[in-house]
């Protein structure tokens, strides 16, 4: 079958049999070339068959009229999770960006749902009009600081190494883990490597000997560079570096120059995360070709970067280019410098055309065990939320604006009555809580934080990295628990409760407690409204639910809240209030 | 076990361990950013594991004193087999010229024995210290107008596809094979495409719709191009150029243009087929370097060529560079200039120092199965070479200086006895004759030869491409059954007869009657040997066993000569006198 498929292709290239799809007038881009190659492109089989003129026309013409065809965009390091939608949702929406494959790494399912969650991203990617690639997930859980509701063994990595959708293992966060020679670490990066499959690095500020240490263990990518100087320093050390663009951290315009120094050939493009309300109005990779040219980037390294490099990096053969023999996953876009993407082609399908979808995206509904996922002892109270502490000053987590790290202060808490702490919103210190949510063990952790700017009622959110337990924040405690009861009961999502017994109002996430069914319009306008929500009650960051995501992330400094207390990052010890 | 040495490495890298070997103050040719690097390089568990300075001091510490640090070089298309040489004496040539890796293609073998012949090579690749990777032979036999004594099947080809040192798919020789859509061949080529390994391609002087339908049914590498436009046109459909420089192909010079044009990432050096005697005196991947850099050839783009791209392309990861976490294949040369290799480490340990082997090379001696290959139904009288035909003029094998295509000549051939044809060494016109060796079918086909130049006697050879029968050209039928019948007693070779009862003046090649179990410098001398011996009988090619192997290939055009007949290639026919 396959067989017989390269060889229709071939014969089409000979002219002797005529094109699924002819797309006349184009221009190419030859990125092996670097030339602009103004032909006809033919397609049968779903690959690239010719480039050239004269030949006879294909069963479908298109005419491009001038258009530029560009490969088919890869992302090369994306979490699909943190975009809040289903896969074929995403697909939906960056399809018409003109991306045709992503390379993901489903930790945060994983971290919900263990192996489980992982195999439905599997079976879920297959019959997408879009390629999902996937890492095996090297660090679920993330750390014994915290309780998650799965974990990814050693066997079950191997498991995953060899399933064809699986290109390496992911992101490789334990650095500890690797220099120190943990050995389920080492298992699983030598199980990978032994595949010849590579490994994906994280390796956020550092260099030198710890940055040797790492990759000398065998890791060989990294997409956590914020200077050009560290992106020159990987780069020089053999790593390829992937340059992020996440709704949250945006690496593109620091490390321009190295890419100008080293060459585009050792740099890739990578969202990590990147929202679903950015994805619809602002774009993907195509967005990070508009403003790698606009700020003064070859157009053929930017391409490159956005499709060739990962495409070889990831060992996917036959893409990444527009040439005879490569997979037919193309877009054709106005022009080089705003890149609008007019059409897509996947595996030699017209996908999209002039920004709507002309192929169907088969559904793939979660199963009943990836929607129940909250599983809380019993339905939380105000008093739940009591704290006590010893006279004079505690510690309170200060948020840093824009950052994920935080500060650890002292400050002298607001007092009740017995001495009970309260949240006190004049001063800006209201609570905080991490509650425990896979294993239904009624655990429930408390802080202060500073710099949310909460005046009034209370939010919370089932996306907590890594661990995903429920966190929330508030100055009242009836509605902390009113905000983690609502998230129960809609099996996880973002909730803002203001007075109860008002209602919540909601982001229901209820595939893990991550992950919804709708569309992205729908979760873009719904995310709105709950952040115009929290905004409302003095919420101060723009993105209030992804500042709390990353509280409960205990290996970012200084001070950080888990579901097992009170985690002080500098002495790597829980701490009392 | 592979776990505990990557984090050893790491250790090493953190300074916390020791390394097993240090190179001290050398200067190391960084690929990705293009730098030269004044360090000290650490190796631990066959991994460089850092560069640097200040590290401790390694158990052994080599001084480098300047000295350049390169990637262990690769050749990335070779016939072993064309080195007359075994594995192991293959090894202990081309490793003192900093060659660590070699990706080849055992199809000569192949034809002789079949799957058992590639077997042997893979067996005899294990233990060595010297990487030998494998494609899996695409087209054996070769073609239908010749009797190979062995097949590789598709079913063949799949097994060998999941041997780890099987990296892809051998030259695909059989372009018609491939444009036509022959099943077996597509089979073969989607073998390899599903396991995501390359197909290598052969395509001499062919462009345009040929080369794109060749492309589009799979096929990733080509080394048969001898023009830059050539060259830079299979870049542009998104070939890899492999330059060749072998003994009888150099296409360096011609190609440096193309290279200049579109870089250097898209091309890699092979050196197809290389002589003992070369590989001894003027050296190997080593020589290319130090051709391509006096040429103006930017040495990183040379030795990018040389170690880091075929190493990308063929899915070799973790080598080519010089790099933490990269294997521990290096060579130490002593400028960029010259390339004179002083020192080589191969999987962290010296294997060449100052020219002189530091490690063992295990024998791996061949079976009694590989050792008698040469199959005749009886002894040889010279009334074998007997040629009769009708009046006038007859055709010709016309040779052409320094070239493997032939002339078809239409001349009167001399005549004796009973209007018998008989060599006529006057005009230049002696008999020529392939005898069929696998079968003992006793088959003989005879025909006339003019450019030879022999005057008396005969020469014969059991390396003719690509069936590997026996080709024997001479004045003499005497010395035409005398010379077939001396390699028939020592299992294959070449063999020089001048008047018979005088003994043969030979090089053995008893296994598979293609190779000796000799050291190079025996073989490169008995090569010179029975070299001199032809030409003391009028041979005029500098190389006539080599023009002679090339006699028997039926799809060079314009007339061959195979052990079915007189092969009109440009008809496709076989013809009688």
């Amino acid at each position: 079958m396959f067989a017989r498929k390269l060889t229709a292709a071939s014969e089409v290239a000979r002219g002797v049999r005529p094109a699924s799809l002819m797309l006349r007038g184009g221009r190419l881009l030859d990125l092996f070339t670097r030339e602009i190659i103004e032909a006809d492109l033919l397609i049968k089989s779903g690959t690239v068959a010719a480039i050239g003129s004269d030949y006879p026309a294909g069963e479908q013409v298109i005419d491009l009229d001038g258009g530029y065809i560009i490969p088919g965009l890869i992302d090369a390091h994306i979490h699909l999770e943190s975009t809040l939608l289903l896969p074929a949702q995403f697909a939906a929406v960056v399809l018409p960006h003109g991306t045709t494959a992503v390379i993901a790494d489903p930790h945060e399912i994983a971290n919900v749902l263990g192996i489980a969650g992982v195999d439905f991203m599997l079976e879920a990617a297959e019959k997408l009009p879009l390629d999902l690639f996937f890492m095996a997930p090297s660090c679920v859980p993330s750390t014994e600081m915290e309780t998650a509701g799965g974990e990814i063994t050693p066997e079950q990595v191997e498991r995953l190494l060899d399933h064809p959708r699986v290109l390496g293992l992911a992101e490789m966060m334990n650095f500890p883990g690797v220099i120190h020679g943990d050995s389920a670490v080492a298992a699983k990066i030598a199980a990978a490597l032994r595949r010849g499959k590579p490994v994906d690095g994280h390796l956020p500020a550092m260099g030198g000997r710890d940055l040797q240490a790492y990759l000398a263990a065998g890791i060989s990518t990294d997409h956590e560079a914020v200077t050009a100087e560290e992106a020159l320093e990987k780069v020089r050390c053999g790593m390829r570096v992937i340059i992020r663009e996440g709704s949250a951290a945006r690496n593109l315009s620091a490390l321009l120059p190295a890419v100008k120094a080293a060459g585009s050939r050792w740099f890739m493009f990578g969202s990590d995360d990147r929202e679903a309300g950015e994805l619809l109005t602002v774009g993907h990779i195509d967005e990070i070709l508009r403003r790698a040219v606009a700020q003064g980037c070859d157009p053929f390294d930017a391409v490159e970067m956005a499709a060739l490099n990962p495409a070889l990096h990831y060992g996917l053969v036959r893409r990444g280019a527009v040439a005879p023999g490569y997979r037919a996953d193309l877009a054709v876009v106005d022009d080089l410098e705003d890149f609008r993407v007019r059409l897509v082609i996947k595996d030699g399908e017209v996908a999209v055309r002039e920004g709507a979808l002309a192929v169907e995206i088969p559904a793939h509904p979660p199963g009943e065990g990836l929607l129940r996922t909250i599983r809380l002892a019993r339905e939380l109270r105000a008093d739940d939320f009591t704290l006590k502490a010893g006279p004079g000053a505690v510690p309170v987590i200060g948020l840093v604006p824009d950052q994920i790290i935080t500060e650890k202060l002292l400050l002298e808490p607001g007092r009740g009555e017995n001495g009970l702490i309260r949240a006190d919103p004049q001063r800006d210190i209201i609570k905080v809580a991490v509650v425990e949510r896979h294993r239904r063990s009624g655990r429930v952790a408390l802080g202060l934080l500073r710099g949310l700017g909460l005046r009034r009622g209370a939010i919370a959110s089932s996306v907590a990295h890594d661990s995903h337990n429920i966190i929330v924040a508030g100055v009242s405690e009836a509605a902390m628990a009113a905000a983690v009861n609502a998230l129960s009961r809609t099996g996880g999502g973002f909730a803002v409760v203001d007075q109860p017994p008002a209602p919540a109002v909601l982001l229901p996430l209820p595939v893990a407690g991550l992950i919804s069914p709708e569309p992205a319009a729908a979760v873009a306008a719904a995310l709105e409204k709950v952040t115009a929500a929290a905004h409302a009650l003095g919420a101060v960051p723009a993105q209030p639910f992804l500042t709390l995501s990353f509280l409960a992330l205990p290996v970012i400094p200084h001070l950080k809240i888990t579901d097992r207390g009170l985690f002080d990052v500098d002495s790597f010890n829980f701490i009392e209030l």
